[in-house]
């Protein structure tokens, strides 16, 4: 049997992996590395560090293949992301097979946590669906960027028993607002809300030597962040940032 | 200056630990340990074999302390809770004053992730707005029962590019069903959606030794969840427990 371990890494401070994920890094003979073009380079990097700084007996491969890009052009964004998808499901039944040997460990080092915003279960269910089984799997839980967030800003993720809700930019709705965490939002979606009374706690390359964090009511925040985000895009030619939008308290 | 850590601990598996924690346990002089009474012995067992486990130089004292009962009399479940808060910040500026020494750091070890339904961050908040300032104090992130659930039943937390809500027994409502996370769940909520086209992935006492894992269609797994909960509570006392609930996908 072949074993892939989808190893959560944390979301960008090398010292926000678990004890499992440095277990499982000693276990692997493999580390498949999906690079998306030179504005990731950074990315890349920080897993090879967390392999050299974790692994004790360095003696595993790296295998570092191209992603295959998504087709911004097809008609739905569901339907991109589905051919997407079928082309890593293609890529990684052929790495299991190919870069693999009987009996070894392959591993995905994943950014933050595993289980949120990521596709690679979702692609290895796949795998399995399209025939290719030979191999078992695990996933290592990690601190996601969204945990990252609000430990900084030293925030609880919920008022007093109620509901959390975790969305993306584009989803971002009005009905959300009495809290909610954004991520993957290219277009600061936050904005859109500005004449609600909310308070917004936002941080960008967290846990990184890059890290920004902006927190206060949005209304006076607003333009800030969407200055900061856009100088820092720039300079470093990529940027992830997450935020927590929320109803500001009422005085008791 | 005297600095309170609240460290996430993972919730059971005593590896799913951060090296940021790990870090954190070693800068610590005084642990507080709420005891709530016999039923969480185990509970506090645990944070003390973390604490023989990772601290290199055992030099730490612990302070434990019986926590407030929450008063369930009280009118509105609110009330009920902001009652148990203010005792809670007198207790908490009580230990800060009388148990740290000047220049000291005291933690307490959070059950998974700080700022995932836990009182301590909000209560800080409270100790520092009712005057007693003299303190800084971080949060450090630890792995979620949320993670643990869907690494174990390797499920991702949401559909591509689809919101997630993570919600309490008490306030489940069908408005959720397409994709929902259920934690502090006494009266198994489920059961009212049996009839609807369900996914269940269920865990209690998840990264124990004694981990229970059920998945299923809801109306077919629902009464041996129900069963299973019962015996098991009946057995240890006590149980914590946790499920995604989401709609069934339909086939392709
Ligand atoms: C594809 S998702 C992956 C999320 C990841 N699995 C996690 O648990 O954080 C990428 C998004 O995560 C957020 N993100 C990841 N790392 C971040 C960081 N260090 N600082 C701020 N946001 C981050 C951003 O919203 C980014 O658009
Ligand atoms: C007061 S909340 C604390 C949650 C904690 N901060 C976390 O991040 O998991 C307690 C609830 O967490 C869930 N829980 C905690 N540990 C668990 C475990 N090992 N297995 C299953 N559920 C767990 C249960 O739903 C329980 O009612």
């Amino acid at each position: 049997m072949k074993t892939l371990l989808l190893i959560g890494m944390g979301s960008g401070d090398p010292q926000q992996i678990t004890v499992q994920a440095i277990q499982a890094l000693n276990r692997t003979s493999v580390f498949f590395v999906l690079d998306k073009g030179k504005t990731t380079d950074d990315l890349v990097r920080l897993r090879l560090e967390i392999c050299e700084r974790y692994i004790r007996e360095p003696g595993y491969r790296v295998v570092q293949v191209r992603d295959p890009k998504r087709d911004s052009t097809t008609l739905s964004y569901t339907q991109g992301v589905e051919d997407w998808h079928e082309q890593r499901a293609e890529l990684f039944a052929r790495l299991i097979e190919d870069e693999l040997g009987e009996g070894e460990c392959g591993a995905f080092l994943l950014w933050g946590e595993p289980a949120l915003y990521d596709s690679t279960l979702r692609i290895l269910d796949r795998v399995r669906a399209n025939g290719c089984t030979a191999f078992d799997y695990e996933v290592i839980p990690g601190i996601s960027s969204v945990q990252a967030l609000v430990a900084r800003h030293r925030v609880a993720l919920n008022d007093i028993g109620q509901p959390i809700r975790i969305t993306t930019g584009r989803r971002l709705v009005a009905e959300d607002l009495d809290n909610v965490v954004v991520m993957l939002d290219a277009h600061c979606a936050f904005q859109a809300f500005v004449h609600e009374d909310l308070d917004i706690y936002w941080g960008a390359y967290i846990g990184t030597a890059d890290e920004i964090l902006i927190a206060g009511k949005l209304a006076d925040v607003c333009e800030q962040i969407r200055q900061t985000r856009e100088q820092a895009r720039l300079r470093k030619g990529w940027i992830m940032d997450t935020y927590l939008l929320r109803r500001s308290a009422k005085p008791h």
